[in-house]
């Protein structure tokens, strides 16, 4: 355990750099690294880590080294521009434990501009927050582990165990980027997310599916309408079947030890939808996009089965559809759920240091999202824990990360890797 | 009248020809003219036209010239190649009753190209039938006013009346192309529109209305969905509103003499829709356009109250809604319907020549659909026969044109011009 006087100046340090670490999260937002325009954001982070000595690794996301392992999910997109960067830092005479920090560069789109105060990819601090599409979902959490690392330095210290800090894509989508640094053989005793979780640790998280249900109809003149079978009303039937899954997955919460407690775990979001091209023809055509989450330990196989099983019913409820079924496709996450278990070691540093920062216990919540910590937790042994600031409207206009909050996440992660990792003065 | 000597003269003219007919008729199916892209087919009309030593007059839309008339339709599309042609014959000694045969060269969107049996600008002769888009709606009509004039040439006669050969745009999304002929101050003493009709005529048309509801919503993470607004299930709770509305309207169908015999006159279509970015975000948008039919003589103002108070009605119900209602713009079809009528003169020259053709009386019909007719109708004091072949899936897949049935309406339509303007022998 570090004294009080080292958590003192640990602390002392974050204050003392947390308005640069402000301006480099602003720095970080103004890149607006949705899908595919990741790039530009992970040449900046990567400059940041050669800044802080980090030792820096940046390579493209490779399918084909990926898409055999567990926790693959299939992308439809090009990941010709899908690089990750991972910043290493090696200690000297490594003896405390090393971690991993992760987090993801990628960010959801904006949605219709006119309906931002201010434009979403030009940050903008009013009061206690940060605006700006990805401030909390979560470059202020990616800021956040390099800010941990400054402070270390500036209060006189260095670490002793190796440190990794990763900067990936595709979080938003498939957790790709995450499962390449795995496949990549990064490996640590520990991991931690700065995902925005309010103040609070992850211990149990459900997994997401992808899917896109694509509906046909029968095309005629609008003048002779019901003659024809329109995909987009038909789309609707679907969707309201769809519905039906939703509410029988929520009953069964009773069966899940984490989420028994949790109000309406399982969320379907129809999040997209095209369909026809003319408003005087019948549309042939209607295509939407489905979230739905899963609960740990329920098989993604077995889920895909009741969607599937699903749209075929609805679709023997229509004259149309009945003998021309909607084709039911995947096209990103297929995330299993995860519990952080054997995790006690790390969650007790954790709660040590939230204690201390906060003043209050670590609380643990179960979340109704998915992160890209199962990759480590189900598929590399590592305990991974999800840990994280403020913030509002994630996925939605105005999004915005409390300061105040960031301030004490960042100290609490500070004194987390001062902990797990130990110190030794810099020489 | 003219003899049956002549008659059959004619007849058999339209009959040597008709392979060059079907084969002009597969090469002006050839050029995809969907809106925006008529201009080429254009120009292939245009040399036909001239090849027949009409005078061609070739122009754009301008729209200052139009938006202040009635039956002006709100364009939100550019209309930088909207091009018109018109070839006219004028008699050397006119004598006869003038007439404008009038077409249109736009077609409706193909659709996924994968649900046709072959390309659908690629025409293919298979019996009876030419395939191709715009090959029944109306390209074969086009094409039968110039096999008309031809085959009047060719028995040795020429029209001793002037006959105005119009090829326009946007007749499927506003009529200003008619429209603008109109106000270039073209005049006849009787219109005749081959639009494909089954051999009949139109004696009423319904007037139709286009217009987009854009739908607002509550993003936030998909995993958080209950608290967020989901802008597309909420569009599907205005559309059925809507249909609603298209219940109402059916079932006053009693006050409207030529639809009160017609099942389900007043269809209203939901043709396209959009919304959304992201599977996981709810979405924030979701907008859908509308095709809906009126009745002649049903004001288009009245109309658009009724909708708009349907969707607010619709909005009422939702608690996002409520206090964001959707928007309500207009965005093509502002047709008012139509009734021939002062029209006994050339009905009767039409019902002549078709009972030489076919052998059976002229069959009137109420349609449900809308053309170009109401422009020369309503606001031009012409009266206007819309009259042409067996057609089918229009706006469909594999739409498709008879063969026969074009061959025999070429007939009548030949037989209707020597009739109604006269012939005398070419010099």
């Amino acid at each position: 355990m570090m004294t009080d006087k080292i958590a003192e100046a640990l602390n002392a340090a974050v204050d003392e750099g947390f308005d640069a670490q402000v301006g480099l999260t602003a720095d970080l937002v103004r890149f607006p690294s949705t899908r595919g325009n990741e790039a530009t954001a992970q040449d900046f982070m990567a400059d940041q880590m050669r800044r802080r000595d980090l030792s820096v690794d940046r390579f493209l996301i490779d399918l084909d080294e990926i898409r055999h392992l567990p926790g693959f999910s299939p992308a439809h997109v090009n990941y010709d521009n899908a690089w990750n960067v991972v910043g290493t830092y090696r200690a000297e005479t490594p003896r405390g434990r090393s971690v991993i920090l992760n987090g993801h560069i990628d960010v959801v789109p904006a949605g219709p501009l006119d309906m931002w105060t201010t434009p979403p990819f030009e940050p903008r601090i009013d009061g206690d927050w940060l605006f700006g599409r990805g401030g909390g979902d979560m470059k202020a959490g990616q800021v956040a582990c390099l800010a941990a690392l400054d402070a270390i330095g500036r209060a006189g210290f260095r670490p002793t165990a190796d440190i990794i800090v990763q900067s990936v894509v595709e979080e938003e989508c498939t957790g790709n980027g995450a499962l390449a640094c795995l496949a990549r053989g990064y490996r640590a005793d520990a991991v931690l997310i700065p995902e925005p979780l309010h103040d609070c640790l992850i211990r149990a998280q459900l997994g997401v599916i992808w899917f896109r249900v694509t509906v046909r109809g029968v095309p005629v003149h609008a003048s002779d309408a019901t003659t024809g079978a329109n995909a987009i009303d038909a789309a609707y039937g679907v969707m309201q079947a769809l519905r039906g899954l939703e509410a029988r997955w929520n009953d069964n919460k009773a069966d899940h030890a984490h989420y028994r407690d949790v109000d309406h775990p399982i969320n379907l979001n129809v999040g997209r939808i095209e369909g026809g091209d003319w408003a005087s023809s019948v549309p042939a055509w209607c295509s939407f996009e489905v979230r739905v989450a899963i609960y740990p330990g329920q098989s993604i196989a077995a889920a895909k089965r009741e969607i599937e099983e699903t749209v075929l019913d609805a679709a023997r409820g229509n004259a149309f559809l009945r003998n021309s079924p909607p084709e039911v496709t995947y096209h990103g996450f297929e995330a299993e759920g995860y519990v952080l278990t054997d995790a006690q070691e790390p969650v007790g540093v954790l709660a040590g240091a939230h204690r201390a920062v906060f003043g209050t216990e670590l609380e643990e919540v179960s979340s109704t999202a998915t992160t890209d910590a199962r990759f480590f937790g189900l598929y590399g042994g590592m305990p991974a824990l999800v840990y994280g600031p403020v913030a509002d409207s994630i996925h939605g206009f105005d999004e915005r990360v409390s300061l105040p909050s960031l301030r004490k996440i960042t100290k609490a992660m500070t004194l987390f890797i001062a902990d797990w990792c130990g110190l030794e003065p810099a020489s």
